[in-house]
């Protein structure tokens, strides 16, 4: 008695399988999807990766390293260690992908990659916290608004906040952490001002001792992130913004190894002065950081994503009955 | 101090990012990298991954999904589980690179997917070798030949082979395997003859319980792999051949989950005659399987390689002196 399993629909017989043939029998098969959208995910990736191997001629070991490499990202990736993410931003992929589903017209904030250190048990705290402890840090004062496209306050936005300490490290970088620091999420008041006292920040070499570090080395680039704080933004009818913020000057800013650095991002850093400090009790000459944010309702994100998508390839693509695909898909 | 680690080069400054340079601006940071195959790969694996998420405007929840499914499955692999190897089965890349790997003219056996169940521990035995203890199987004499091009036997070539029993398991899915079972190398004699005791091999599922099962479930794909055995035959001096012969008649040929099937390499079963009985002490009436495998040398095989290379892309690239690029790399 064999094992095979019941099969209760007709399927497509595939023709007598050749080099020039297989990327049309696997897209025949797959044909048999009731999801369009995963169809459509599929017969593109499918037609992509034969693509990749056909024109470089791919070799058997050359095929056994890319699985190896990507089996040893699995195994090294855990809660705190997003090393396939931290794969996908060294290609690139993270920021494109970012850009494709949050694109972002001139008058609103440009988006830019999550990375792996954001984590979900930051302190929910109010405005004024001390994101660090770190005694070696050169203070910054952080205060900016969150704003719609109408230059209106938004008041009430969730802020999350994280950053590395002052010798670039993340906490959870920390091997003993015993809680969240560097981070905080934050509620942006009725005049959409957040602020909290952070640390200037400094470069910081991605985590590269791994998997990813290897390829790095291997392609002779260097893992020097520049300087940054991250900030995610959300709230119900807004569409969430991740971005983050590089103060001008650092020396890594034209090879980030993430490909995050955009120049709308790149602040000059102030210093406070006797207003801010009296207002918000904060000494006189810290370094101090101002930023107005701009997000965009869902409305006019998705606005703006079907525009670029139309402008881009005439659509998200039709599915066999002409109707549009939708965007996302809901994975179990 | 910054942790960030001592660059000694000088980098191609990167543009400001957008969706439009991004892929330009990877490639330049990429095209730092000394070794110009590996150069090369990067630079069409960065411009198909991109291409893929333009042309799918694929979203932040699709991609986060796409690398949940790829930690998951480097997370299932070990030793005995090869789950990576499943998925480039399964989207037939397993296949195309075999044939890009090693083309065959007619006038050879064509080869086929190595699969996830080839082991390193088969005990090394004489040819009448029993492969499996199994009562329940349908017995089946394997009497096979090794010749070269010009039809001359190949003696004392390494012939592994390997199949399910009777259930269509392999002995590494039995979790309390103590030893090999189903599995054997043979040496040919000088007259290129091999010759061994097997079962009539029976459909059966490939393991479906892990996230490439969820996604064949998602595809509506069935996961039943035709009834087969596997050769894979190594001399110094030839191309190394992995194949598998598949008796004709089984429901799942045309739709084999990993598109391992070629029409040349189904075959008719026959039955042992006197003849046979008497030469190799197998009982009258059992079960035949007769082939006639013919393996190129390396020679042979580099030049169909080299051959279908040029037909299809003129070569397998240049570096930037213009110099052929060799077709493998070795990976530490």
């Amino acid at each position: 008695m064999s094992r095979a399993k019941p099969v209760t629909h007709e399927i497509p017989p595939m023709k007598d399988l050749t080099t020039e043939n297989i990327t049309e029998n696997v897209n025949l098969i797959n044909s048999q999807c009731s999801n369009p959208r995963i169809r459509f995910l599929m017969e593109r990736l499918v037609v992509h990766l034969h693509a990749f191997a056909r024109e470089t001629r791919l070799s058997s070991k050359e095929w056994q390293a890319g699985l190896d490499f990507l089996v040893a990202i699995g195994q090294i990736s855990n809660d705190l260690r997003g090393e396939m993410i931290l794969l996908s931003d060294t290609l690139g992929l993270s920021m494109l992908v970012d850009s494709i589903d949050h694109p972002r017209s001139d008058n609103f904030t440009q988006g830019t990659v999550l990375g792996p250190f954001h984590t979900h048990d930051a302190p929910v705290t109010e405005n004024g916290y001390v994101l660090h402890k770190d005694p070696d840090a050169t203070r910054l004062f952080v205060l900016c608004t969150v704003k719609d496209s109408q230059g209106r306050p938004i008041e009430n936005v969730q802020c999350d906040v994280w950053e590395g300490d002052s010798k670039g490290f993340y906490d959870i970088q920390n091997p003993n952490r015993a809680e969240p620091d560097g981070r905080a999420v934050l509620r942006s008041s009725k005049d959409g001002i957040f602020y909290f006292n952070a640390v200037v920040p400094v470069p910081y070499p991605i985590p590269d001792d791994g998997p990813v570090g290897k390829m790095l080395k291997v392609l002779n680039r260097h893992p020097n992130r520049p300087g940054h704080i991250h900030f995610m933004f959300q709230k119900d009818g807004y569409d969430t913004l991740i971005t983050a913020l590089y103060p001008r000057g650092d020396p890594y800013k034209t090879s980030d190894p993430v490909f995050g650095v955009k120049e709308s991002l790149i602040v000059d850093l102030g210093e406070v002065d006797e207003a801010i400090s009296k207002q918000y009790d904060v000494p006189v000459w810290t370094k101090l950081l101002r930023y107005e944010f701009v997000i965009p309702t869902e409305q006019e994100a998705m606005e703006m994503r079907v525009a670029k998508a139309t402008e881009a390839i005439g659509g998200v693509g039709l599915d066999d009955e002409g109707q549009e695909l939708k965007l996302e898909y809901e994975v179990d």
